[in-house]
């Protein structure tokens, strides 16, 4: 695709060339988000950081992902009594908007919502979560972060193994990242959910249809020993009657250090989207995983900031000149990624 | 008046040529606006964005002008649980606030408001609306737009015949461009509003006193036909006893294309403060007149911007600096003012 | 202490060569803070600016601070629906946001929260007040106030008599500032309030302890005739039965010029950690004070800009590179600090 000037709304949007071509571009944008450097490529741009639904990280992400590029950020943080409230249609709102910034992000809670403020927009939009539909920067970096983790093992995502846990019926992350990995070649997919949770049938289909070897199960330990990746995500409380049931339902898709040692092959990178609820007993990722090296969720987000500012990049059109407006960091810098 | 360092609180501080000035001054921050350059005139400077009442697109323009010239922006997008709460005065909150900022932005839900805030403030303030008293850069941008759709057709204010319908008793915006209309010759004003919402007394005796010729009438038909604008409004329906009762009377101020092509003549500029309501069938703008190309009401928003521009660089005093601080523009702008 | 890369946490970190070293430092920033120059020496930077409890002027003095460094601000304005609601930890906040930003302000309402959080933050994190725990930049700000005041008088902080007024029981502010005030030589502090609102046994030991002199007394009057400041804090209505005792009580710790002129030396200055209360006829300083060139509640409010401003300097350790990061002001400047 040509990125330059395109909205991104959607993973159906990418082939596998563009996947890789955002990878490249979020790869020169390390030594930016290490501080080893900074860039003024974007100086006098504005983002419009629209979220008209409350998300602290992603809003802070993309806004810092900006910043990093040397461009403003002018944004809303919740829905307050806008305009929208007044009875005003997306599109009206998109027209008004987008006259006031270079590019904008939008979170919204309904589906279909920002593909329809696009279609209005006069500059590019970027899909910064539209409710159940889509969320394709969050896919997007938990590739990157599978591609970089696999790539210090001297392996691809061709042939890659990973299971993913939990909420898979819900979950908008494994589904964004199952058909991205519907891209790449003999992927071994393991789905491991309790059945009232299970990947829902489109998905399975489409990651088979292209040649991935599917595998269902509700069981946990029989599934993580063969696997590149666990990915894991929240069973959250709500879908259950109760909050027993919700806690045994847990306490089986749950992992821990104890676990990973007896199940797992040494190297098995761990992943979670975020937040991981640190409240219940049954929380699926514990704690005691803090000090285990595959450990990557907070890799996860550090890679989302390069992938966020690699779309950007790309859409103004800045990847060849960001280089040629770097300058010293002047500061002292704790900051590692 | 001289605009260096001065308060921005109502149009009753302009003469017709403090009026030229501002849109001469527009006028020269297109360029900027339409990204052909940015230009780092206020590095360094700090605008206070102080919007103790939610309104997204109004603080979004404000705080997007400042960046335009260069300057950050720090903003405050509601009325949290501050200091105002624990009851501290509004010319404390200004004392202390102004020691922040290089200029001050402020709107706030009661009128008169911004002024008293002003009167102790240490930096210029601009205000962003005080409830149903002033928001003089809405009526600005108004007249900015109607300056700049009547030059097009070889024309100047002066001489101007313009159609006001809708809601004309509580529309802050018809009010304040009434007043500025008086600094002009020869106007013709047709107020066509249901006789309960018609325009306050004040308003028109104003205009006639200035020699401004004032037409009033409950009917729409006959009264835009040899009209140069259009200006649309809300009719809200929570002035009615019913929902029913208000589609009834919006249905009757209502304009959609067919209305326009039979009953305006060719040219005839349409003009609406927005937000328009686009819930209702009967809603006052319908919307198959987007692809009319006189329909002005996005070109009033992007207008919001450059007079915004005009008003910070007069206040500061840098309009001839703004030039000499300009920079290529590195990225792809979409961006078409 | 190295501030290189530290947290500020507390006022318990500072030893007195520590104070006067920040102090020295944002001695240095006022031309900055005064817009006779402005510096561009943290261009690239980013502030996360976490307020997860609403407080608009420290907010916006944090990220002014940083703003007249050069730096960028990327903020939170309230506790949102965050991940923190969805039952995530602190420390995983905080590895996610220390990869968004160089240097992190919090604010949260939680005792300990903010040192949980900088425990786990890959940057450093200065600490904007976690509840009725600590609020350091504030302390430093008084201090500050303090010290410079009285080397208008000739005078040095050793030797300092000062009156503390109100609640003495609940103000977080006069807790670490009578810490602070531990540090210097010959202080005589008297603690004048309620009995129920009397200053916790453990900061009147500890001012003792380390040699100063204390009184305590519920009589204003008798107490503030030879004193260099006194410092005024609100009595907060809650705290009693009825409004009707509440004024009571606030009639008899009551400021006002009167007062001032009947039983205060000339000079004596008048301080305040803000925001008083204006509503009620008790309000505890009176605005009849407002043209006393005495009261220094504003000078507090602009010093803390630039004790924010040393701080950040310290702990990214710029403070070198500050001034030959300089330029001229372009703009109209109506700022006096």
């Amino acid at each position: 695709m040509n990125f330059t000037g395109a909205h991104i709304l959607s993973i159906e949007q990418f082939q596998r060339e563009d996947v890789e071509r955002i990878f490249a571009v979020a790869d020169r944008m390390a030594p930016y988000g290490r501080r080893q450097r900074v860039t003024r490529v974007l100086e006098g741009a504005i983002l419009g950081n629209m979220f008209f639904e409350a998300s602290t990280r992603t809003r802070v992400s993309f806004g810092s992902a900006f910043n990093l590029l040397g461009g403003e950020v002018r944004e809303t943080a919740g829905f307050e009594s806008s305009a929208l409230v007044k009875g005003e249609s997306l599109r009206d709102t998109a027209r008004v908007l987008s006259g006031f910034s270079d590019v904008i992000c939008m979170r919204h809670p309904q589906a279909g919502s920002v593909a329809e403020f696009a279609s209005a927009s006069r500059v590019p939009v970027l899909n910064g979560g539209d409710g159940s539909n889509e969320h394709p920067t969050q896919a997007l970096l938990d590739l990157y972060t599978i591609a970089k983790e696999l790539a210090q093992r001297q392996r691809s995502i061709d042939g890659l193994r990973i299971a993913m846990i939990g909420d898979l019926r819900y979950g908008r992350t494994v589904h964004s990242l199952s058909r991205l990995l519907s891209l790449y070649k003999n992927i071994h997919v393991l789905l491991i959910s309790p059945p009232e949770l299970a990947m829902p049938e489109q998905y399975v289909e489409q990651l088979r249809s292209t040649g991935a070897q599917v595998t269902i199960s509700d069981q946990l330990l029989a599934n993580i020993n063969h696997v590149d990746i666990v990915y894991s995500t929240r069973i959250q409380e709500e879908r259950f009657p109760s909050r027993e049931e919700a806690d045994l339902y847990r306490g089986k898709f749950r992992l821990n250090q104890a676990i990973y040692t007896q199940h797992c092959e040494p190297n098995t990178v761990i992943m979670h989207p975020l937040p991981r609820d640190s409240r219940s007993a049954a929380n699926e990722l514990d704690i005691d995983l803090d000090d285990n090296p595959n450990l990557a969720i907070f890799r996860q987000t550090d890679n989302g900031l390069l992938v966020r500012m690699a779309l950007f990049a790309l859409v103004l059109d800045v990847v060849d000149q960001v280089d040629s407006c770097a300058q010293a960091v002047r500061w002292h810098s704790a900051r590692q990624l």
